[in-house]
């Protein structure tokens, strides 16, 4: 049972999660990663919330002053569990899968926590901390955190592209995303209830070649050259995947 | 000042429409587009939502029937108003940008209206109407409205195929697209306030190669070849986007 977790780390992951725990009752002290300063001698679980390129060194210096049979864990999602494993006790990862900024209320109950643990006891006391905060938590291992981390960034950093492309071609003629809004989050709602295969519109997948083609001139035309490129490639996808 | 309203349609946008004009105390008569049945000898306006496709064809049969004071408008966003030229009086376009489903309630007011007119007089009467229904109107020529649809092909057909793909990587591992709706969520909630090239998120905004050769690394072992290459593209788009 973990009731006292110290969070190493100053941002924004570690400053939701410590909010999240708090709500439901744990104590949390709030470490800085780079002196260690406030590190509490007895804590349950010694979560690392840093970014992935500096989880190595601070497990690294954190482990000699842990008692063994406290958890260590990190939260990065591309970060295997062994980059802990100069610390001999028990080690885990507890990944939550959101996007977190400082000024953003968010409901925890619906972000999914992946969890892995070095042997059973770890997994299940990292399991129960993290359903105390969250109604969606799942076992995961590298692979399938690598993999989530993958999907992620077609579904949210290349989602987010697409928008940026469409804004520029906005602006051509004064306008923005902002006109686009009601259609983009209609659309959205959509794959709520029906998967995103399904739910494919467009010329593509109508295989329209003329509003394609036409299409394809008005982004040479504006000059848009790598936009024409994708504009063909994602389409190809559409098709090959609808066949 | 159009008061009655003939929508001939009986899809989903003639639907949501006729809805939208009565909520606003319009009278409409709703006609079939094959047998013109139910057409009213005085309507102000005759509207025809149809498919891209039968618009022309529509339109012609539907014109010798139409006083030539009442204005004959179609709600198609991709077809030039020119194509209603065989009927001699006031021509209009009216294009509503939403999905619009039979089965979803939607708040008509937040849905941008784009509005052209063969004359002054028309395009007035038109957005009047559109104002009514909408807090968004806004005047578009076929070239304003071709690049409007060409950005909601990225927005919304493009974005959606980023949700496929990343739902078919999720299936690899006996998951699926929602276990990122939260965070799709979060990542769209952010273009509301700023805009979607500072929302840019993700490995290749970071230039994290590392990260993408693993993530390529991994699409290849899928046998994804050509979401691999995408994934390239749309990876060197960013950079390039963000030099």
């Amino acid at each position: 049972m973990i009731d006292n977790i110290a969070i190493i780390g100053r941002g924004n992951v570690a400053v939701h999660l410590a909010k999240a725990f708090q709500s439901v009752g744990k104590a949390v002290a709030s470490v800085n990663p780079y002196t260690l300063e406030n590190l509490p001698d007895k804590a349950d679980l010694y979560l690392i919330c840093v970014s992935d390129n500096a989880v190595e060194s601070v497990a690294e210096r954190l482990a000699p002053h842990v008692d063994e049979h406290a958890i260590i864990a990190h939260t990065a999602g591309s970060i295997p569990l062994e980059i802990l494993s100069k610390y001999s006790g028990p080690k885990g990862v507890l990944y939550p899968l959101q996007t977190f900024s400082k000024s953003r209320n968010l409901d925890y109950s619906t972000i999914p926590f992946f969890i892995e643990g070095s042997d059973d006891d770890t997994e299940t006391d990292l399991i129960s901390l993290s359903s105390a905060v969250s109604a969606r938590v799942e076992t995961a291992d590298n692979f399938r955190r690598k993999l989530i981390h993958l999907s992620a960034v077609f579904a949210c950093n290349f989602a987010n592209r697409m928008m940026d492309i469409a804004d520029e071609i906005l602006q051509r003629d004064g306008l923005d995303i902002s006109i686009l809004l009601p259609l983009i989050k209609e659309t959205l709602k959509k794959i709520e209830f029906m998967n995103p295969h399904d739910a494919q519109t467009g010329p593509a997948v109508r295989r329209d070649s003329k509003v394609i083609h036409s299409h394809l001139q008005q982004l040479l035309s504006f000059g848009m050259i790598s936009e024409a490129k994708l504009y063909n490639l994602i389409s190809e996808s559409i098709i090959e995947s609808h066949t």
